[in-house]
């Protein structure tokens, strides 16, 4: 029932027998050959097997299927007929090369042999076209080696023994020769040398392999693509499957292709250029090349290579000749191929060329990696292109969302930051990047800040008593905790840079050891955030633009997105810095965080009073000082966002994390609130718990207490009251955290109800003039599987997807360090589930909590405001599952609004 | 369509039209009295007023079903001719009560009406009749004051004033009586006082109430069965209706029955009795009478009882007489009427007898309740009753699991606990009752054990080095911890009393205070471990039988059941103590548990030199030291069970729990690793973990330390190994802890495969010669959800529950004192979780893990080895989920094959 299949698919001289869409059948690098062939590109002529001799190949003891003989020798004429020489021919030989060419790139991971078609019936003709011994006895030489290793060791399972392979003894050959004629380096032997060489090489490999090197220039192809198809059951290549997870069912296409050499004199030459600037993302060419070389000459900087035009030429260039003055014709032609090919792709396209003795080849032509402000104005520039037809989906699924972190905070200079190592290495908690003196206190960071200095707070761990020195300095380093410790939570909210858990360092007094050696107080250092980088002494910085092209592609984003995106806030300026980058409200406002950072000392004093209170009485006098503190606060904020839905969480974190540690301050509140220290420490002692994130937080505060969530929630709706007095909009949203039962909603939903009457009575406002809602936060895995129940009550939900992250895993944030970055290594978790959801496993718990919640309330608004609500691939599961928002930190409010938009565009693809 | 109703059964005579299955229509009450009248028994005759009328009367305004007037009035006729005397007589008059009877019992919730049909009519024949103007009096002024309360307040709805209710006034005419003829009590007051004062309460409730109290007869009936219908809908009805689960729609059935009177003089009595003994279960009419005394002078215990008969006589009453030779043929009728009960009933019952004017009248029976040791002989015995026809599956359904608690522990002596009042309430962490005098520490609990000194030793909380003291002393109390803590299961483990959260204790230093009191060194204390109470002093305890009858309960237990009883052990100690007691293998043996206790020095310190390596190379060295110890340790503990399985769990806990708090113990440590105190400190403050229950333990562990996982299957093995060659037969089962991830799983089973293939090669042993297991601990909730994954790869799951009751929960086991209480108190919470399973939460992620393990592995072997495994609902539970076996500690083994034996009688039924 077969049908009559065709194995092999020509290329060149303008067509194609393939295309761009047979990836399947002619592999990711063949398909993109035809797809270049097909737009009259000049593409050197060769032909491409197909992946299904490949899995014939695999499942026929390596053989061929009987026609592929005689459809590889037409093709071979083909090709012929396009470059115009032969292959094989004595007087004038067509080399050609054998490359891989998967459905999905395996880079480096199969085999490539190069030269093919070499032999001592050839090499005299080449000599002779080429005027060059030198240069087709270093051509052989590299045909020896790559072959009798490929194809003769490696395809043919022979296992040398340790060390024995026959790379190695060619290798030796070579050593000894250099050694014997002086030469430095390859380039140093002669033409004689490597002829004598080349002899030396085939003797080695008749002893080693026991066969001689092939002779034939048809031998040699057919061994070149037999070692292609082989390699692709190749240990490295089957290990790259298992961990990409690409079917071993696929199998790999070969690539047979003539042969172009920029390395052929004078009118020879080769370059790389991207059709934009992928630096800036300014429509212009720019690019670089070199004559009278070969490609890898550009890429590996040996020599500085020129610059491919006058109006991109850089500083310190002028002595180079460009492209566009040296060969002006050949550049004109590639011009036009540049504008053809920005029109066919639409896109910004990174190119490969050689050109042969006048003649222009292009190689390789793929879309062009950018960095964040290129792509991100390329995207706002196409979809404006004329002519061209560029939905606002596909431009804004070009730019990566981490990519806009470029755009809002400075980062390290790439090119500086390339030339250093790093000292220590951690978990990139806030991005972008930052240089400072090393300080180890807050206390120290405050005066150094105050002094004007740069510093950079390097602790232990931090904790909320630390804050301020927190926010005084240019970036936070810890040795411990992961990407959702108190750190790296704090500085992520500020969009400051910070690692976190660089587990290599420790902190001892006033110095930090790493790898023995000992940075004091006052030593530079520089992080980058982005990817958990510690160096030493200053690197300079570059800051991302933030411009017009920034606010035209978010505009993009928010037509197309369907999620709604807010912030989580804790004061009224986070708030407003939120609303610049667009959040629609706050998903997230903990009242707690008012007690940390600047000016909070009578609220907090306050707050301990309470806490550290014994009786209802004591604790109702403490909060009725703290009240009046709490509603500022709120009010603030409520009328910030005026308009906008402000989620407020009662008293989340456990009461003994406000205990004050020093003896002073133990001291004044002792005195205030009339106790021994002696009692002190015993109420303190009773509050302590050996695993605090499950311990006495929450709701379960809000029931034992219910003074406190009584005074809150006072104070959120007296603010509310007071605003809608000024003809304000305050949409308030009182949420309940760490609910597990339904019975603990039903019970705080009571106080609440019972302070809205009252206040509604002081104001004389009727229901309808003091709207908000009564929520919970769903982060209890028990709160999931209750969730109808929970949502008979809850007028929505917000996913604390922090929480139920550890409570799905059994993993604390604060201790995760200690073996996620071993579990990641190893292949036991993709990656941190605290930075990226764990969609089946958490993610079922959150749909678990969404369908069950919306079964008994189908209206149920549904958000998220765990850490990775501005984690894009987070986000798209947020989209995918149904849930009306996402609230992140102000910084990740444009990374959320693309990811959401993404999602949709994800979605009808 | 209705078709005629009946709305009043009578009984009384000898016979009733009503049954004992006509509960829902007659309420409990009135269904038990007429199975009374049909068993021929003397029950004072009446009728029953069906539930119906009730629901009839709620849904029409307080009116009746036409057709009741004439019901009620033949019923009256009925009764009448049955007692012999007539309703309103006013020379010989019948009096009657009304009383509420709903389908479930409601006790003290609704309303009851006595001594109804005294009028100025009928007061002198009653008085002419008993000779007893005092008596009648009496009666008359209590059916004033209840009837005026009850029918005229209440059931009319009028709302008194605060405190200025009908009943508070009518006791103010009282007391203001007795001060005028300077009486101390009621009985003081003599027959022309109460006479007087029934003319003033007359008085009083017209001029309160603005009504005459009725003086008809009839009237009264009608007053008193509207009350009691009216009090169905009373608050304290419908209050408890709604915390119970009752439907409002059930309604009650009123009672209304001739009333009898045991204090008409000498030839008068009351008295209540067992049918056998029911604190030993012998088979012996067993019971209590007073001459001339209404039944609640029997229970009040004003007057010492007399002895029912000369066979069960109590010592210390040889000058009582008792009923058998009092009223020898009033006795015999009740012997009869024992026996009768007996072979109707087939089970103990609790009757209540009324004997008036030597004619005797049963006012009662239901089944009797027993303590322990009797509910197990009973059990067994009345299987074996001749003529009985009681299956072993009913038989097992009347002991309470917690009963058999009685038989293994001894326990404080009831009588003595009745007369003292706790100093303190804790959670009921270890059975049984202890006295000890209190010490602080757990040297000194072992220097005091040493001289023979009974202590009881009072800690803030336990931790691992406080094994040897807890197994030194008597009990243990600690402040802080809840049923899961580390004291809690260690006491259970070893069946020590143990009460644990007792937070009102604070201990400092050498003391304990308690509400301001302080307790030194050396007082005596007393623990009821069953009930979580602390006393002063010593109180006397009694043991529980541990005899034939239980030997022979457990075989009929085992018999029935289906789900298999492990126990989980962590000495080769405790699994003998667990097959004594019947356990069928090992559901947890945890390996770290060798570290702690006698004799572990030498182990522990190699243990603590491995977790203080700072390279493989230096953790290889410590557990190839630590290796022989738990080779040794496991190999004693697979031959005490030789034949059944053990599952070893492999490491578990976070490793700083091993950490030594001690500056010599850490000194030691220093000198044998040969590092620096500093570098001790800065090794273990690595170690040092915010949430350490969820952090880097359990496979977490074996993971990043795999050659902490190849040490301990290296001598799980070769223990069996050398146990096989000894012809042992060792059934082990390695168990792989704290999973979340099948990958992680996949990680272990390479190591444990290639240490397998080591020992089989070192014994050369083919694998069927040495079989083994493979499973894992589910007890994170990311695990349930994962696995069928993770059965591809398990042969056996063992959920643990404490910890998926932590992560479900968001619970900390150690810190739920905080909290637990109260929710339990203001009804959020049913029950402590780590008690009793959450069936529908934690519950839910079990069948979940159930579910999608079977759906990979059909056979999959599942158990669980939490604490719940020995808790009655949780093991019933278990079984209706499918699993294959539970496990617990030694002390629990013969509660959980009773609660498995009833689960499956429950099933049935």
């Amino acid at each position: 029932m077969a049908k009559k299949m065709k194995y092999v698919y020509s290329f060149g001289g303008g067509k194609a027998e393939g295309r761009t869409d047979m990836k399947n059948l002619l592999g990711g690098k063949g398909a993109n050959l035809a797809e270049m062939a097909n737009l009259g590109l000049p593409v050197p002529p060769g032909f491409t097997i197909t992946t299904d001799v490949c899995t014939y190949f695999m499942t026929h003891d390596a053989k061929y299927p009987p026609a592929l003989k005689g459809e590889v020798e037409a093709a071979v004429k083909k090709m012929e007929s396009v470059i115009g020489i032969n292959y094989g021919d004595p007087k004038d030989p067509l080399l050609v090369s054998c490359r891989s060419g998967a459905r999905q790139s395996m880079p480096g991971m199969m085999e490539t042999v190069l030269n093919i078609g070499l032999t001592t019936k050839t090499i005299p003709g080449l000599i002779k076209k080429t005027g060059d011994e030198r240069f087709v006895y270093d051509a052989y030489r590299r045909l020896i080696t790559m072959y009798s290793d490929v194809v003769m060791e490696k395809a043919a399972g022979i296992e040398p023994e340790h060390d024995r392979g026959i790379r190695k003894q060619l290798e030796k050959l070579m050593n000894k020769k250099k050694k014997e004629v002086g030469a430095k380096s390859d380039v140093d032997l002669s033409a004689a040398d490597l002829k004598d060489l080349c002899e030396q090489y085939k003797k080695k490999v008749k002893q080693a392999l026991g066969k001689p090197f092939p002779d034939d220039a048809m031998d040699q192809l057919w061994g070149g693509i037999g070692a292609v198809f082989q390699s692709w059951n190749g240990k490295r290549a089957v290990d790259y499957r298992v961990i990409e997870g690409i079917p071993h069912e696929w199998g790999t296409a070969t690539n047979v292709q003539c042969m172009v050499f920029g390395n052929m004199g004078d009118t020879s030459a080769t370059g790389v250029a991207f059709t934009r600037n992928p630096a800036t993302g300014v429509d212009e060419f720019y690019g670089e090349w070199l004559p009278n070389a070969q490609g890898e000459d550009v890429v590996a900087g040996i020599r500085t290579p020129n610059p491919l035009n006058e109006d991109t030429r850089p500083d310190g260039t002028h002595h180079l000749p460009s492209l566009e003055t040296a060969m002006p014709s050949v550049y004109k032609q590639l011009v036009g191929i540049r504008n053809k090919l920005e029109s066919h792709y639409h896109d910004m396209q990174d190119i490969e060329f050689t050109i042969q003795d006048g003649r222009l080849w292009m190689l390789q032509t793929r879309t062009g990696k950018r960095n964040g402000p290129a792509a991100v104005r390329m995207a706002v520039d196409m979809v404006k292109q004329k002519g061209w037809k560029i939905r606002k989906e596909e431009a804004i699924a070009r730019v990566r969302p981490d990519q806009l972190d470029e755009l809002l905070h400075p980062i390290i200079d790439p090119d500086a930051e390339k030339k250093v190592k790093p000292i220590a290495k951690g978990l990139p908690a806030g991005p972008g990047g930052a240089s400072g003196q090393i300080v180890f206190s807050a206390d120290d960071a405050v005066a150094c800040a105050e002094k004007g200095r740069k510093v950079i707070l390097v602790r232990e761990e931090t904790n909320p008593e630390d804050v301020t020195g927190m926010r005084a300095a240019e970036a936070i380093l810890t040795a411990r905790g992961g990407m959702t410790s108190h750190a790296a939570l704090v500085a992520r909210g500020w969009g400051k840079c910070c690692v976190v858990g660089a587990g290599d360092i420790s902190v001892e007094g006033k110095s930090m050891i790493v790898a023995g050696k000992t940075y004091k107080e006052g030593t530079m250092i520089t992080l980058n955030g982005t990817k958990g980088f510690v160096y030493e002494g200053k690197l300079p910085t570059i800051s991302g633009a933030n411009d017009k092209y920034f606010a035209d592609f978010m505009k993009m984003c928010d037509q197309i997105r369907k999620l709604g995106v807010r912030t989580n806030a804790d004061t009224p300026e986070d708030a407003r810095k939120a609303l610049e980058f667009g959040a629609e409200g706050i998903g997230l406002f903990r009242t707690e965080h008012m007690f940390y950072g600047e000016g909070s000392e009578k609220p907090l004093f306050a707050l301990r009073k309470m806490i550290l209170s014994s009786t209802e009485d004591e604790r109702r006098k403490a909060l009725k000082e703290l009240y009046p503190h709490v509603k500022k606060d709120i009010k603030a904020t409520l009328d910030a966002m005026n308009g906008k839905p402000v989620t407020v969480r009662l008293l989340d974190p456990p009461l003994h994390e406000f205990v004050p540690d020093s003896t002073e301050e133990r001291q004044k509140l002792c005195k205030a609130i009339g106790i021994s220290m002696k009692e002190f420490k015993a109420r303190a002692s009773v509050l302590h718990e050996t695993n605090p994130m499950m311990g006495h937080r929450g709701v379960r505060l809000g029931v034992t207490y219910p003074e406190v969530s009584e005074m809150q929630v006072r104070a959120i709706l007296e603010a509310a009251a007071e605003l809608r007095k000024s003809k304000k909009t305050p949409l308030p949203e009182i949420m309940i955290p760490v609910l597990g039962e339904a019975k603990e909603f039903a019970n705080q939903k009571e106080i609440i109800d019972r302070v809205a009457e009252e206040v509604r009575k002081k104001h004389k406002m009727k229901a309808s003039q003091l709207p908000f809602l009564v929520g919970t936060m769903i982060e209890i895995p028990r709160a999931c599987l209750k969730a109808a129940e929970i949502a008979d009550m809850a007028e929505f939900f917000s996913f604390g997807t922090n929480d139920l992250t550890q409570m799905t895993f059994g993993y604390s944030r604060d201790d995760v360090g200690g073996f996620v970055a071993e579990y990641i290594e190893k292949g036991i978790l993709p990656s941190d589930p605290f930075n990226i959801l764990d969609q089946t496993g958490v993610g079922e718990m959150v749909q678990i909590g969404i369908e069950r919640g919306r079964s008994a309330r189908p209206k149920l608004k549904v958000g998220i405001c765990g850490e990775h609500g501005g984690e894009p691939s987070s986000v798209e599961f947020c989209h995918r599952v149904g849930m009306n928002y996402v609230s992140c930190s102000p910084y990740r409010v444009p990374i959320a609004r693309l990811a959401a938009a993404q999602a949709v565009v994800k979605e009808k693809m």
